[in-house]
C-alpha cells in the first residue's frame, strides 16, 4: 500500500482471527521498527514479544482484563532500555550515564517512534494493532512479569493479529485545532466550542453521555474514564518505580 | 512509496535544498500526523510550525546552534498539551485532571507518535527529516520563545525540507540485541561484545575513537557527546520544569 494511504486509513483493531502471525512476518515487521530514528543511534529501548498464551492471559490482568490482550497472537512490550548499553559502557570502562531522568525521556520517545513504525508497518502486512495505555497504569507489575532488569522501563503495548473487525474510522479535530504557527495561539472559549462541536455531537458521544449519566463528553472522560483520583494514585506509583529505578536522577 | 521500502530507507538527512515546502504538501503530512493512535482520542499534542527566518534563527540558538535548524524552511516542534483539554474541560463543568505525571508520560508517547507519522507522511512525499535530541535540553527555553501555556511542554522537534544530501543508511544492532522472546533476556559479556562489534568496527567509529582521544567508542558517549555531568544537570531542569508546571503530581 503507499504510505499515505495506510497513515491515513489507520484504525485500532481490538478483535482478532485465530490465526497465528508467521515468524518471518513478525520479522519482517520488526525490523522496518528498528529502522527508525533514533538518539545517538544508541538504540534505547527492547521490544518483548508476548506469544504464550499463559504469559498472554497473565498480561491481560494487568491490562485490566482488556481481552484483547488474551486474544491477540502477539503482544509487544516495548521498553525504554538503558540496561544493554549501561553494560556496554560497564565492559568499556565507561562510565555509564544515562539513568537519569534526560534518558528516560530520551528513550521513552525513541521506544515510542520504534512503536509506531512497528504500527505502520503491520498494517501494511494486512494486520491490525491497538495501543494499550493500561501499560503506563501496571508499569511494575509488568516489570516483574516480563522479567525486566534495572534500567528497563515498559512503555508501550500493542496487541498485533489479523483482523476480525473493520471499525469506521475515528473522528479527530480540525487539523486548525492542534497545529499552530510560529506561536501558539491560545484558545478562547468560542474557540474552544468550535473545535469540539463535531466530536460532542456524534450519536456515540451522546450515547456515552446517556449511559454513563453525566452533563456532558468532557465528565465522560473527568468522572468515568480518567479521573483525577485515580491518575494521581498512578502518577504517585509510576514517580516512586522511577525513583526506584534510578530515573529520577 | 511502499510503506515497508519508506520505512526501511530512513536516512535522517541535515542538508536542505533552498526551498519551501509547498503549503499544501504541508497540510497533507500534518493531517497523515493526527490519524495516529490516541489515548482516548484525547489529543493530547500540539505542532507548533516554524517557516519565519528569525524564529528559526532562535530556534538555532536553543538548538546549540544546529545550523539544520536555521536551513530547514520548516522547523516543527511536537508538544505534549493537556492545556487545551483542560480548557474544554473548565467550560463544561469538568475537573481538569490531566495536570499529572501519568498524563505527562501519556501525552509525550501520543505526541512522539504524532511526530513519527509526519517523519513518515514527509519522507513519502520526498522530503527529508531530522530529529533533534536538543528539544529535551531546552524546554523552558523553546516553551518561553513558542509562547507555550502551562500544559503544553516541547517533546520532539523535527527539521525538514527537501533534501540536499542522501547519506548511506546508519548500522543497527541485530534484530536478536534488541527482541526478546517471552522474557527478558540478560546479556552476558560475551552476547555483549558479539552485538556491538560491528558497530565498534566501522571505520566511523574508529575515527571518532581516534579524534576524541579516548579508548573506546562506549567512551565516545560517555566522555565527550552525552557525558553524565551534563546530562544529570538537564535532568535538573526538566525535573524543575515539570514541577512548575505542576506535571510532577
Amino acid at each position: 500500500m503507499e504510505t499515505l494511504e495506510n497513515l491515513l486509513s489507520h484504525k485500532s483493531i481490538r478483535k482478532y482471527q485465530k490465526r497465528n502471525i508467521e515468524s518471518d512476518v513478525l520479522t519482517e515487521i520488526l525490523q522496518a521498527g528498528i529502522r527508525g530514528a533514533n538518539t545517538g543511534n544508541m538504540q534505547l529501548y527492547s521490544v518483548i514479544v508476548t506469544q504464550d498464551e499463559d504469559k498472554r492471559q497473565a498480561l491481560c490482568k494487568l491490562h485490566f482484563g482488556q481481552k484483547m490482550v488474551a486474544d491477540a497472537p502477539v503482544v509487544l512490550t516495548i521498553c525504554a532500555d538503558v540496561n544493554r548499553f549501561h553494560k556496554w559502557c560497564e565492559q568499556r570502562n565507561a562510565e555509564k550515564s544515562y539513568d537519569n531522568f534526560l534518558w528516560f525521556l530520551t528513550a521513552t520517545i525513541d521506544a515510542t517512534i520504534v512503536t509506531q513504525n512497528i504500527c505502520i508497518a503491520a498494517e501494511e502486512k494486512g494486520l491490525g494493532t491497538c495501543y494499550l495505555g493500561t501499560v503506563n497504569y501496571s508499569v511494575p507489575e509488568i516489570a516483574e512479569l516480563l522479567q525486566l532488569p534495572e534500567g528497563v522501563i515498559p512503555i508501550a503495548c500493542v496487541t498485533m493479529g489479523y483482523p476480525d473487525e473493520n471499525p469506521a474510522l475515528t473522528d479527530r479535530l480540525p487539523l486548525e485545532g492542534v497545529v499552530h504557527f510560529e506561536k501558539y495561539n491560545q484558545y478562547s472559549s468560542e474557540k474552544i466550542n468550535e473545535l469540539y462541536a463535531e466530536k460532542e455531537n456524534l450519536e456515540e458521544s451522546k450515547n456515552f453521555v446517556k449511559i454513563n449519566d453525566v452533563e456532558n463528553l468532557a465528565q465522560v472522560f473527568t468522572k468515568k474514564r480518567y479521573t483525577k483520583e485515580i491518575s494521581v494514585s498512578i502518577s504517585k506509583k509510576l514517580i516512586q518505580f522511577l525513583k526506584d529505578q534510578g530515573f529520577l536522577n
